[in-house]
């Protein structure tokens, strides 16, 4: 399983993903399913991929090696796109391509198309923009409404996000609750693991601000997990019992 | 969908489940998923039923009326088994009836044969015990090592029961954590809703200690709910933010 999930906060981008991938509990492997896309002052884009490795791969070798548009024949890559909009569409077309080649057989096999990932980025001088695109290869974008989207195994770490982050939330904060959410994945699903991908990228920056590989032994990630369970205790430990009984 | 958890504590048990039912998000309604079967002094069982709900009240009706034991003829029913263990098993019994009756056609219309439960109680003079069974009959029992059970929508929920929830919390502490975790399950989870049932079952007590239903503005369950996103937040600012930037 994978863990993903991206913060679209007034400041900037907070990305973070999980390595581990598994095929049965008992082929447990690491890949990254962080892909940056940069050109300093001029653009970054990250992508984050969850679902069926081998589908996630060959999508993210599509975009590497470019898609030819059907209207001008021209081939079109994220380094090339003019917008995060035709990024994101470009996205979805790999997807679609993806399915083109793959699905037909997947189906004889009995496996399903799953892949989603999200996109998130900025061209200079144009809008920073958060997407999430789905299997079908249509996609939906984050506003200050809805400032956060995950892929994979989301649940467990949703109700920390539901409640603490918004548009207006600090980005190193996001940085903080991303990591909360994501140990909270890591506790309760043992297909999401260790190390995780972080990315900041702020607004107007049009490069990374931070890229960083967190290991197990971490000093900081290992504090947020120590810290986070014994606030939880001390937290429930301060609402009083009630007095139904 | 549904939410219905149990914690087999030390002190007894506490058990706690939704009440929505849903066709659809267009189609809901109300419907107890919360049964008792109680001759106070002799014994005390209370099942949660989640999945299908017209499988659930099959198999709550076969156990009001009782299934006929192969071997001796004789109708067993949750007031004459001598057991917990028998209990579940009379339970697994009915949920096999259910599929013998309905399963095929259920297949026919493409519908799963979805319907988990659980069970917990105590007959005087014999162990408190907590089962979960499972749509083919089979179940599993709480352990000192793992004592709480989910069914339904349990994710959103599990991680403060994770982190805080030992054989050895208190009971009431317990009613608390049950709380705390529906809470986060009926924010991300429009299917689950208020009101919610609460039963409070102690050791060797052979009869319900507490049993509420809580409302919609219930000051107790409001003051948990505003106190725990109040604490989360407090929690969150309180950890640093990382000094990798």
């Amino acid at each position: 399983m994978t863990y993903c999930v991206a913060l679209h906060l007034r400041d900037g981008l907070v990305l973070l993903s999980d390595t581990r991938t598994n095929a049965g509990v008992d082929h447990i492997s690491t890949f990254g399913k962080m892909h940056l896309f940069e050109k300093p002052g001029e653009r970054v884009m990250a992508m984050l991929t969850a679902g069926n490795l081998a589908l996630s791969q060959a999508i993210v070798n599509m975009l590497a090696e470019g898609l030819e548009d059907e209207a001008t024949g021209k081939v079109e890559t994220l380094m090339s796109v003019p917008t995060m909009f035709r990024a994101a569409q470009l996205v979805g077309r790999a997807v679609r391509e993806a399915f083109r080649i793959d699905g037909e057989a997947l189906k004889e096999q009995g496996v399903p198309f799953d892949v989603s990932l999200l996109l998130g980025g900025q061209i200079a001088g144009r809008t920073m923009r958060l997407f999430q695109i789905y299997a079908a290869g249509n996609f939906i974008e984050a506003t200050a409404d809805t400032p956060f989207l995950q892929i994979g195994e989301h649940k467990y770490g949703k109700p920390i996000l539901d409640r603490a982050v918004t548009f207006d939330t600090d980005i190193y904060d996001g940085v903080k609750l991303a990591l909360i959410s994501m140990d909270s994945t890591l506790r309760s699903n043992l297909t999401v693991g260790m190390p995780i991908d972080l990315l900041v990228i702020r607004r107007d920056a049009a490069q990374v601000e931070l890229r960083r590989r967190i290991m197990e032994d971490d000093a900081y990630f290992r504090m947020i997990s120590d810290s986070w369970s014994e606030a939880l205790r001390a937290a429930h430990r301060a609402i009083p019992r009630p007095d139904w009984s």
